[in-house]
């Protein structure tokens, strides 16, 4: 399967030579009449009118209806860094993406550049030939600075898709499971595990929108907590500010093995002077956990995981093309919904169930950023649109008509 | 005329909201099958090509077709210095007439930069995106360090319009004209008033192609000359590497009111510790030259001054919308040919004429940068474009069928 979408994604690619091209908005021949007025002398009068005003930027551009994909091919799919050129055909894809599900024109960027500074101010310096921008594939943890300070800077929506695209939809999918399944989505028990881009901003998120959750986010070395003193600063953030519990440590001495396999070699230290001691493991946290959100590494959760949650789990395995536990072995398991981020098993978690209507909407209606708020009304609106949620169906298809447009009206 | 193309520019730019838009190079429905070519999982293979091997980018990807159109809008059309926003209509027509006329693909870039090196890096560092570019509306003397850096670091064309597509047009005009005119190319006495960023390119590839002309360059003050200290490099240069003729001063004592108005306050000083002299105007060097070419202000010429040059005079006035001399005025006066920027009059010397050729050829035939050879190739086809020459067409219209395609065979 994996070898015909190789063979298929070469041909298609090679035949149509990428898969992107620019179009002119005028229809037909244009005439030398036309042609004076859309370039020299007619259009040194639009110019002028920007001059003096320069709002009237979208009204007389294809900045209206424009998104720029930009990346630095740092963080890009299964691959990692691959760098800018090797990125590009991601990007071609996504723009791909936003022309097919929301009508919108986009253009694929990508950087060659060797800081997080020098993708801040590139961006930056190009940013005024475009009406938003969508980051794509920059690694974590560099990926939240460079969105932040781009947010703070820039008059555009700016939105790192990575980290809320994935966010508004598995928000999203937990709103229809908890329907689904009779839970009370303020009192859930969440391990998320993976806190890098997608696992920040779910947690965020979900937090935001339900703020009785609990939810413990998970890495290589176990259960994140304040006593690990290697934790980056964005990690720390999370859990100084609450939105993921500080793990316990006490009952787990150092040198314990973890479920992943990795030795528990974090240098983490109990308060008050006691002896050094090893954080919970995934499989600690996941007993009696309501959810479990995956967005880190193929076949971490064993079915005896599942079987230890709460009664009518909510596993959510979004490992890509592998997932964290196959829906078969989660559903055998005991888990009430299930979903991954592949389209060959029901409810997958895709992206593009909600970037083309979050941008559309921003555009259409002229929003300055993407807030928190637009976020969690995104999640909402596609959590709606499916009519009647089933444990097969949380979240809509991306070949549902009208869902970009159900999505747009609620951003403004 | 001006008013109604004005109007016009409104109603055309904000009934279709710009000019440009992207498509789908995908005929009709994307199934999920190919949307999985496209995009994940099918695109990490295409990137894993990529990345072994970098040349395949333009295989894969739709750089194979698509030229960026940049410029820090600090010299645009007749309005100047007007930032990047206020440019980008500009831009995007630039785009248009890359699609109009070669079925290029084309993205309008606009930089908010601050110095040459911002300038020089931005570009740098986003040209993966793209598989040429052509500057736009750069001002001089920046663009031309702007053009020769990046022409020395990138792997891809890089020609700045303004410059080198002038140039070309020019070219042609006056390889038909001396046919027209039974004048010898290579004995001509040419007058370039304007020697900005236009001025230069097309006094280097004139002489180039016929080495035997005498080129006097001049300015607001006059003839250029060596002797004049406050000289900028670019125009020094010029005259140090014999491509304009160093204009002698000893006839012309300080104080000498200019005919251009200005008065004559360049700090120039004879060799051999004589006193200090101004150049010759304008009006001294037209006299019996063979060709006058204005890339300069309008009205600069006079009748008399056309009147002064030599018998079956070429007369290219190229300021707009204001030519140097109209038309009908330079007739009078005895020009056997004559030009304009103008698209009201014959023979208009207009850019596009000679830029989706060249990079249509550049891109069709793996071009890695376009050369002073390239250039003068194009200029030839352009002229031998017109099958009979006459004093009214020296030059195609950018109207005719074929020429793009006839200009892209020669760019080998």
């Amino acid at each position: 399967m994996t070898v015909d979408y190789n063979q298929l994604a070469e041909e298609l690619h090679r035949d149509n030579q990428g898969k992107l091209g620019t179009s002119l908005r005028h229809k037909g021949e244009v005439t030398r009449h036309e042609l004076s007025a859309y370039y020299t002398p007619g259009v040194g009068h639009i110019s002028s009118l920007i001059a003096d005003d320069p709002s009237r930027l979208r009204e007389f551009t294809w900045t209206r209806n424009l998104v720029a994909v930009i990346s630095d091919g740092s963080a890009v799919l299964g691959l990692g860094d691959i760098g800018p050129a090797a990125s590009l055909p991601v990007m071609e894809g996504k723009a791909l993406l936003f022309k097919y599900f929301a009508d919108l024109d986009s253009v694929p960027i990508v950087l060659d550049c060797e800081s997080t500074e020098e993708i801040i101010e590139t961006i930056q310096r190009i940013a005024p030939s475009f009406g938003a921008i969508n980051l794509e594939d920059f690694a974590a943890p560099q990926c939240f600075e460079i969105e932040d300070r781009l947010r703070e800077t820039l008059p555009i929506p700016v939105f790192h898709d990575d980290q809320h695209g994935t966010a508004v939809v598995v928000l999203a999918a937990l709103i229809n499971a908890c329907k689904v399944t009779g839970k009370d989505i303020n009192a859930l028990n969440i391990v998320i595990a993976g806190i890098g881009a997608a696992g920040t901003a779910i947690a965020r998120l979900v937090k935001e929108y339900a703020p009785g959750v609990r939810i413990v986010g998970t890495g290589r070395g176990g259960a994140l907590t304040l006593a690990d003193k290697s934790l980056n600063a964005a990690k720390r953030s999370l859990l100084e500010e609450g939105i993921l519990e500080d793990a316990p440590c006490r009952e787990f001495p150092l040198g314990t093995s973890m479920d992943d396999g990795s030795a528990a070699t974090a240098d983490v230290t109990g308060d008050a002077g006691r002896d050094a001691f090893t954080p919970p493991s995934l499989e600690d946290v996941m007993c009696d956990a309501d959810v479990f959100i995956g967005v880190s590494a193929p076949g971490l959760v064993t079915v005896d995981m599942v079987r230890s949650m709460a009664p009518d789990s909510i596993v959510m395995a979004l490992s890509n093309p592998i997932p964290e536990i196959y829906p078969d072995e989660a559903a055998m398991a005991g888990a009430a919904v299930i979903c991954t981020g592949r389209s060959d098993f029901p409810n997958q978690v895709n992206n593009a169930l909600a970037f083309p209507g979050i941008f559309r909407g921003a555009l259409d209606n002229g929003v300055a950023q993407i807030t928190e708020e637009h976020k969690m009304k995104a999640a909402k609106a596609l959590a709606d649109f499916v009519e009647s949620p089933t444990a097969e169906k949380v979240i809509p298809s991306i070949f549902d008509e009208g869902l970009a447009q159900a999505i747009a009206k609620v951003i403004t």
